[in-house]
């Protein structure tokens, strides 16, 4: 009779369960930047000594700061010589504002580096885990990869794909309706979803609006401080048909970018925007810049024409709805999404990793979009 | 300073916590029979002899069969005497298909009886209680009656109003859509979903669709057996516009039921169904006239149109929706209620008791409708 394999000691042999502990706990630090990097990752590290004692811990706080390796080791100091680090993210190898981090891991006199994912970034991709090997030391990948991959998911797909990320929210009734039929929709959720949608907008680096939006709700856009800087506001806009005082126009409390097709020299347009002309007014070019400009995260919470439109053109990656107790009825009320042109349940879009959770007395249902291969 | 009373021994000295534990299992008992019952409310007892040690259990299996208080009367035998019945309904003290429990209580030699919920049933309402009293029995009234109430809401809401309870039920996409623009609708829920369909048909006395689900559809309505006999299939219509061939008018599984409005005699309607002529063809007469033939729970699987009128007309207590993780979008693509009338948020109908539970892949919501003023 063969001997059964003990799974525990077999773990533990490996070490593995002691880096997926250690992982958690860089994982962890890495969220506590979350929306306030771009255009860089979330990353998180930990620095354990020769006897494998915490001497240092670090995050990614926002582009143009520190690394979490370089905070991590300098918490460290001496007692990094001989020890280990686990960071969430492949260090980088290469002189961007800052120095590469696989140097300084190395200078520190570390042994064994634990990483997580890969970095996707052309400029890194492995480079940085080889340039450690190469000086001696031990490397251990894949640890606790698929949690870092899901933390980090805006930033690896913006590097992917070359757009940001994109969340389309909204709120409706039970019955699927996001305004009555005379187009009223204030308020369909309670405070507490809409206190949400604050720390929403303050996790992304834009908020997407069509001109349609402002014309009907005359938002604000902001997180009402939950993040500093706000995020930017965008209106993307086909008509140029925008009223000339809206709450968007003023840019004293968050920047403004109004969008729009070529062409539109003769049309007056409000000054307190910054503008820029796209080659078409889609959403697919307008996040295409909006990658040039940084953002790794935006969000869409416009009417149903517009996101149906980012949703055909694969600019939503992930869906948050608001589900509020209430009936609104109406044959012509408005419901999330307009047009999306199919005529057979097989070809409508499924979603995956379909969450709900209460937000006070409504509920918010979390989904994921398919990934659309990235050359279509 | 004051002592602090002990809540657990005031409950245990007055013996509430006992009867609790005793009125759960009497209501366990009772869910037994949950759908089957109709005109009859849900009742479940357990009788304890002298000692307090459990002589015998029962519950209402079925409209003219024994009474709950009955079957287990019989189970104990002489061991009831000088005993306890626990029952979650109040016994009646009318002669209906079988005799009053009232007497049979009394006869057993019970000294105590214990009861969650007063007869709501004019014939009963105290009449029970007060028989047993004058008898010289001790009567506990009120135990778990807030559960005893939920159970049977049916039967209380139709005895109440004089129309059946009413369940409406629709599945949708995320983004609140009940079929495709052209119609097309199945399937947006999972196969474990609309398992749970047959299973929701069971626990119902009547399955109501208009002709337009008729026309669509040609739908079997049934509970694939779960439940015998079959719920009645009711086709509620207005235009009488019905297709010569159609499942629903097969009554070999199940009886179906043809109601419609006054003026039809020179129609040619299909033959199968039983026909009923309302004085109008509306949600609210045709209820009145289930109520008339026992039923206590109906089960709303209809369109936009009429779902939207029975919600207006206060035919719908409770809501079941199945949302399962895709898109259909289409601006023209039906949703699950039409026009309600609305024009401002305050008017919107609230919903209470917000509930969430996974199926399969899907997501099942549940809610009530606020209590109307049974006299409007």
């Amino acid at each position: 009779m063969a001997r059964r394999a003990n799974p525990a000691a077999e773990l533990m042999q490996a070490g593995s369960h002691r880096w997926t502990l250690w992982m958690r706990r860089a994982l962890q630090l890495a969220a506590l930047a979350e929306g306030q990097t771009s255009p860089n990752p979330l990353v998180g590290a930990v620095v354990l000594d020769a006897q494998g004692a915490l001497v240092g811990e670090g995050f990614h706080a926002k582009a143009g700061q520190a690394h979490a390796e370089v905070g991590a080791l300098a918490q460290a100091g001496g007692r990094a010589k001989g020890g280990t680090i686990i960071v969430t993210l492949e260090p980088c190898c290469h002189q961007g504002r800052t120095p590469p981090c696989s140097e300084a891991v190395i200078q520190a006199g570390i042994q064994r580096v634990v990483v997580a994912l890969k970095d996707p970034d052309p400029r890194v991709a492995g480079g940085g885990i080889q340039r450690l090997r190469d000086a001696g030391l031990e490397v251990i990948t894949g640890v606790l990869e698929t949690e870092a991959a899901h933390q980090n998911r805006a930033f690896v797909h913006r590097v992917q794909t070359g757009r940001p990320w994109g969340l389309l929210k909204w709120a409706m009734s039970l019955d699927g309706r996001t305004a009555l039929p005379n187009g009223e929709s204030q308020w369909i959720s309670a405070p507490p979803a809409r206190g949400w949608v604050h720390q929403l907008r303050a996790g992304c680096d834009a908020v997407i609006v069509g001109g349609g939006t402002v014309r009907a709700d005359n938002p604000l856009l902001t997180s009402r401080g939950a993040r500093s800087p706000e995020p930017m506001r965008v209106v993307l806009s086909r008509s140029l048909d925008l009223p000339p005082q809206a709450q968007l126009w003023d840019t004293s409390l968050a920047s403004t970018l109004l969008a729009h097709g070529p062409g539109c020299a003769d049309r007056p347009l409000p000054e307190g925007p910054e503008h820029l002309e796209l080659l078409a007014s889609e959403p697919l070019d307008l996040l295409h810049a909006l990658a040039a400009r940084g953002c790794n995260r935006v969000l869409w919470e416009c009417g149903p024409s517009l996101a149906a439109e980012a949703v055909k053109q694969g600019c939503v990656q992930e869906l948050a709805v608001v589900i509020a107790p209430k009936l609104l009825g109406g044959q012509s009320a408005r419901t999330p999404l307009g047009e999306l042109g199919f005529s057979a349940m097989d070809q409508v879009i499924p979603l995956s990793a379909l969450s709900a959770e209460w937000l006070g007395g409504d509920l918010l249902l979390g989904a994921l979009t398919p990934v659309l291969d990235p050359t279509v």
